[in-house]
């Protein structure tokens, strides 16, 4: 097993700490952090992803660094890329800067940038992979997971009474959570590309879709999945807030049940730049990307509270008989206020 | 605030380990446990609640005790009381046997028992309260809460997937939840009086309701709410596993709606000696007690199990705008095996 120094291991907190903070605001590319060590193991410089385009979180710091990164280290969240995108390949910038060795924590999936590590190490570049590997695994997993199938992360996002309720018999539903649930999602929708509503969602709730976070660093996109273009022109998801993206079937294509076809709007998703998106509601659609295995974690916000009766927070799915339930893992259970955040994602099929 | 010892706090903790092992087994009486300190601090007997008829706690520890109880404390988890029922009072049987201090978690609320602390203070005993109070109050939560009252105190059990699906659209929901979770479940059943369920659930699942957990005491009564008498006679429920009243609108009372009246039924069950009931379903039920403000403790097994679609483990309540929502307050929230245990119990109204 690689030995990592204590300044190593620090800078790497420090480079997830920054990585954690671009999560929303660097797709296409991932958020990433980095901190260059000086040769005598002080911090010499920082940085992370820019929105795109901008620079990639090597670069920064290596800038920040100045002439300090020679014949230092660099401690980066995610392998350095290889790969000459909208910027150069950061694997050029550390060597021409001197760096004699590079720490990172996951590999790059992405087969056009990947090999970063392998071009350093023909350099010259001491390299060791690894340090805070579960942390980065955990902040990268939107980013990787889409690179790697080419549609986005997709996170299904409900409120719920502890009856599983998500609206009253009436259809009001405000509010079944706390503010401190609520402020938790807006934290989760800042992190996201796009928020994802069905249209009997906007014409039932009219929902903004946006996000109230201070500091946000870009509005996520909002879709609206309409087959049939039926948002009316008054609708808040069309306000100027956010952009909007109406997905129409005639425009993203058509299952044979005249459905806006899923893996079609994903993938379009994805060419748009969208390497996260939230499923808000309602129940319909997050039925038939459920029934389509499209979900890759499902976040619960659940209140103690009980109906009774009212609407259910999920509709069809395909499955008719307790031996074919979507079987998940729990990963977190946290406390949000009197509400409980319940966090799971689907198991592995065998 | 009193001072207690270290061998009364050794034997505070001992008897409340007593008196959980009690639970379910010592109806009408609540479940008790006692350590007699000798003179010298060290442990001279200890004992519990027998089932109903037997020697209380007190009594029992004072028999393993002997003589050296004389000049010695007792340390109890419940007020000794002070009445004459099927066993002669405890505080006469501390006093006889010469014991000069006794210590005591929680005071006793049976206005018919209560006082032995005076009593005792007025033999020249020396009292303290408190010690244990938390954990004490837990343990005798259903008995408190039942005699306080004069009806049971009742737990609405259910188990659901994270969509709130108690079972699948064809009906099945053999199993939600993992053995783990069942296996609490049963240790739940244990501590309980009676099990109730409502001739829907009986007709549509045939239950045992029974309990299988090993070297249980007794089997708790099995309670079939069943208006007009519709339980079939080859239904599970009257097998002889366990002891069955199939209570009928006829013989308990009905509602305006011809139901059974569930507060008629509490008072009956209290008369029979239950303190502590579980309502294991169905969702009709489960709604016609909630509606009724008649439950105590709500405790759900969820599972991170995804059905789209099924049966809700509650049904109507009488709460139709979100606003009315029965408010909750969570008390616990445990892992069992794959699954989560939550528990709530209801806010008390202001």
């Amino acid at each position: 097993m690689t030995e990592f120094s204590p300044a190593e291991r620090d800078a790497m907190d420090r480079a997830l700490d920054l990585a954690a903070r671009g999560l929303g605001s660097t797709s296409p590319n991932p958020s990433v952090g980095a901190v260059i060590l000086a040769a005598d193991g002080t911090v010499a410089g920082e940085g992370r992803t820019a929105p795109a385009g901008g620079p990639h979180a090597e670069v920064a710091a290596l800038t920040a660094a100045g002439d300090r990164a020679r014949g230092g280290t660099a401690v980066v969240t995610l392998e350095p890329c290889d790969h000459t995108g909208r910027t150069g390949p950061c694997t050029q910038a550390l060597i021409a800067a001197g760096v004699t060795r590079v720490v990172y924590a996951v590999a790059d999936p992405n087969p056009l940038a990947a090999g970063g590590a392998d071009t350093l190490r023909g350099a010259g570049v001491d390299i060791a992979r690894g340090l805070g590997e579960q942390r980065a695994g955990h902040l990268s997993r939107y980013w990787r997971t889409a690179v790697r199938r080419g549609h986005p992360y997709v996170i299904w996002k409900y409120a719920a009474t502890l009856d599983g309720r998500s609206a009253a018999a009436d259809g009001t539903s405000k509010w079944i959570t706390s503010e401190r649930a609520r402020a938790d999602v807006h934290a989760l929708r800042g992190e996201m590309d796009a928020i994802i509503a069905g249209i009997g969602t906007v014409l039932a709730d009219d929902p903004a879709l946006t996000v109230r976070v201070p500091g946000l660093h870009r509005a996520p996109l909002r879709v609206v999945v309409d087959a049939a273009g039926r948002t009316p022109p008054g609708a808040r998801v069309l306000d100027d807030a956010a952009p909007t993206w109406i997905a129409t079937a005639a425009e993203v294509g058509a299952g044979a049940d005249g459905r806006v076809d899923l893996e079609k709007l994903l993938a379009a998703l994805y060419t748009r730049g969208v390497r996260a998106a939230l499923i808000e509601g309602g129940p319909t659609l997050a039925g038939a990307f459920l029934a389509a295995g499209l979900v890759d974690e499902v976040v619960g916000y659940v209140a103690p509270k009980l109906l009774g009766e009212g609407l259910a927070a999920s509709g069809p799915a395909g499955v008719t008989t307790i031996s074919a339930a979507i079987d998940l893992e729990l990963t977190d259970v946290t406390r949000m206020g009197p509400d409980l955040r319940i966090t799971a994602v689907p198991r592995r099929r065998s």
